[in-house]
């Protein structure tokens, strides 16, 4: 019964059967018919007109972004706890050939315009100091909050106002829509972001994730990077059409109520011991380590999270006799 | 009628079903029991203890290799027609951080002890010429010719004389040992090759390649480099599935045989058109543009491979009708 | 009147001397006979065996070292305020390709076992965090503290406990030395570091400093890379003159001596308004903005540092009428 | 008597006499008079706005500006035999994050346009294959010839069309425009040249190396690159004295024709020897390996430059007896 991580989950059966649709003959790299139809159906969803770029793993459509965003020469302002500083094992000084990661704090891994304005401000503006090129949000964050569009587009101003580009990293994108109820266009374009990574791995997917460009003369430099980073895998429709079956009658979006409502079914068993109000499809706990030997005792499996928090992480299956019984048991402790 | 590479091919029904029985939940990225598998089933397969590593691509399997067997002030010696050096988009300079190629002649891609010396011995040994690190040969190479073992090994010990390392693109690894009878073990560790990728994609996998360590004290750091490279898939027992289905019985062989043997027939077609002997899945031959026209015309894709040349590859589901038609269509020219 | 580094300070009549000794024909790059001295005169002064290399800024000394003891995908631990950190414009990521600096804090800039070991201890052992492979200290710190041998001594041990290189940045170690009566050595190799940068711009030269290894191994490295960062001047002998002048007859001790005695004064002026202990050459004290205006209005040049503190720095050729003034106008304030 | 390198000359005493003019306190890096001045200076020289740079290396300059005119996953057209190719320790690889250097041929080690864009119309238009960026030639050449303006403006041309930004490397440009009678302009940014390196330490200067930019919207860049490459001396006034010392009456331009008029006695004394027409001050003569001994014999040093080949270079002091002497015997062989 595990609840460690929504990459844990197994693939959803329509993805399944159009990765066995997809199983004929076609053209290598991207130019499959399947690749072909990307843009046009991110085009469509944003309400707007994107160039998308399948690659496999968060990681890579980020650092992909953020290369194409910050010469190697300067920074990118991100919260202390974002997965780029903390778990991407450097990869954004690879992509970008070093660029820093300037650090911001924040409550649940949340920025404001006004931290960001105060760190810039320390930074004397010579060739002395890296001068920040970009800012990188997460939605949901990494403590699973959701930045609603008005925040997400007071961080697109202050952005705008710094000659500043903005990337999203959207791991957890299809949940933060599912919790807020905002729109994909109010969370991203329409509140200035330049590029993101759109995660349908934890949604659902198998090994296909998503690169959106809203600035997309970026696209031919994106084209090559992906190259040049060995992520333009040579059988791709097998990735786009993961993607166009989880884009297909909103799957996505589904996929991710469901992960959200089932975190909800766990903050409702304790709403006292939530460290963090639960906004998408993840739920920190207070627990002591008796506590989480009970539940793993039990046979749950999720992560320590720092001494006397847990975390639980649900999927789009969770749903079931297993929540029910980990709800159960966590209103028991 | 697509003949123009071994990565369009569909993939094999028995790496399908792989992939359906390794869908359920597991640990994520390579804690899965599939990925657990892998250094086990390699080590079988070589006959020695090796590490291995599934990645998606083969640009992503060479060039970590390099990046751990070249420091970035140095070079690697390699054809200049080598895949690494011609179409990864100047990847191996970016996981290395610059190391230079060595660019070597030699018919048929294939590079000798002698003129890899030659190349050596003009390099001044000072800190103003790049010094060579490490050497890389591809077999079967970029022009279907397949290495030997006495000439790997040969190779080999010309590496060790001058204290380099020795990485094998591996990309038709399969093809070679189908086409040439010699051992995997053979054509790799026993001659003194480092690290190697495996190429699964054109052997009918999905996306799954390995990258296999002949040193593994190398190991911890490859699996730093992959994560940083975003090659760290979340959900990589979908891969390692893919892997072991074509190690098992022999599959990975068995299809090799089968594309040489396609292979085989189109050279049989045109003996005296042929640009190199035919030893693995590709066939160029010589063709002027109007028989290539006249060919495209019969509705058979390839490529033009220079002037007066075309390049026809052959996978692990080409046997049949359309084999027999474009046989009789070179035949017939 | 400059009081804001002593970087401004002209270069010492020995230095300019030597300079114009040198100007004859020799061997270009670092063949000629003064480079080759450098080796033997810093092995006698540490008294130890090293290999020495001149640059020309402490920048390329700090980073060429650095890039030498850490791969691109670790880390190098040093403090928030340092040098690296702060004022070398990203270099430590364009030298070693992208490694991460991971920030501890500590007052007046040091650090301490304690502090550097709780950081360690937060970072999981797992390729998706960045793992420390160095840490980096600087001596006289960047607010003017001099670690003493055992505080050295102390983070030399812990360095050797967690496996991790041992940097000095040791652009004022002359005023260290000075300051604290302790030895060069006790200060550096035998105290457990492997590399440090030794300033000699700011005690008198004019554009030459040092790269010192304790771990000669890594002298070719080094002397590649410092080639391939444009770092092989190629009339080095120009800079090799000018630390032989500073070395010859201990004039860079007693550089650094008049540098801190000149500090010295300025603390006596005012020793209520210290904000740090004036211990090498740099002199922090609270001052409103109104008195900072009154002493620039007399005529002194210093920098502001943060609100309400402003900062001098000493010279070797700091003694006279100006210093006095100055002392006497702070303790006028 | 040393013929080996212009490198190995002392610095002229007009240049000595200006670093000592400049050894006063001032402010540091490049904020001081003698570096404001530069601008100026060679805006003046060129006839048209520049931004200008000091630098210690030739290597620094060009780097640096390769740096700005290629991105990391793009290349450079250059001659095979071209100084950043085979004598800067693959610098260019280094300061560009991995840019690939696309070689060229051409006798005396120039290039052509027909002969660049032979190479580029081999390369495909896809992300495989890595795509020029960049054109850089060398002038004089590494084999003493020297470009005219015509020619420059032909690559600059071909440049323009096919959307290539024009490098020229200056190591010995005051030799070429000493020895075609060309101006300064002609050979550069009327030709379309983008960035420049201008050499001085060949010239008789000590360490200062210029790189100017006729692109001058990217100086801010190029500022923040030369810092993070550890080439921003903190008493930068010693360089920008020098190279203003070489400017003033034209002495760089004096110093030039002294070095190319030596080269021609050399030449003179064997024209039947001569490897290529001797147009600056490089001398390139066949001599045997028992001839080559003869003249080391009679004192003079010089290098081998492959079989049955010697090398000698003549800098702004080389007039006199020792040449003389030189002539005589090459004349004697």
């Amino acid at each position: 019964m595990r609840f460690f991580s929504d990459n844990a989950a197994p693939v959803h059966p329509r993805v399944m059967e159009a990765i066995a649709a997809a199983n004929r003959v076609d053209t290598a790299y991207d130019g499959d018919e399947w690749s072909g139809r990307l843009d046009g159906a991110f085009s469509d969803l944003f309400g707007t007109e994107v160039r998308a770029f399948w690659v496999t793993t968060g990681t890579a459509a980020n650092c992909l972004a953020l290369a194409a965003l910050c010469p190697p020469y300067r920074g990118i302002l991100c919260h202390k706890d974002a997965h780029i500083e903390v778990d991407e094992a450097g990869a954004p000084g690879f992509f970008t050939g070093g660029a820093k990661l300037i650090l911001l704090g924040g409550a649940g891994a949340k920025i404001t315009p006004d931290d960001a304005a105060a760190t810039c401000d320390l930074i004397r503006n010579d060739v002395h100091q890296v001068q920040p090129a970009a800012i990188s949000i997460t939605n949901a964050t990494e403590y699973g909050l959701v930045y609603r569009a008005a925040e997400v587009a007071a961080l697109g101003e202050f952005a705008k106002q710094r000659g500043l580009a903005f990337h999203l990293d959207g791991a957890r994108i299809a949940n933060a829509v599912a919790g807020s109820g905002e729109s994909l266009a109010d969370l991203s374009w329409r509140a200035g972001v330049d590029a993101m990574s759109f995660g349908f791995v934890k949604n659902g997917g198998m090994n296909a994730e998503a690169l959106i460009l809203f600035r997309t003369e970026l696209a031919d430099e994106i084209a090559v990077r992906r190259k040049r980073a060995g992520h333009l895998l040579s059988k791709g429709r097998y990735l786009a059409a993961q993607i166009l079956a989880l884009l297909e009658d909103g799957l996505w979006l589904d996929n991710a109520r469901a992960a959200n409502a089932a975190a909800q079914t766990l903050a409702k068993a304790a709403p006292q011991r939530l460290v963090y109000p639960v906004e998408a499809n993840e739920v920190f706990i207070r627990a002591s380590a008796e506590e989480a030997d009970n539940l793993r005792a039990q046979g749950f499996d999720f992560y320590d999270w720092g001494p006397g928090e847990i975390r639980f992480v649900t999927s789009w299956d969770a749903a079931g006799e297993d929540l029910e019984r980990l709800a159960a048991a966590i209103a028991g402790l």
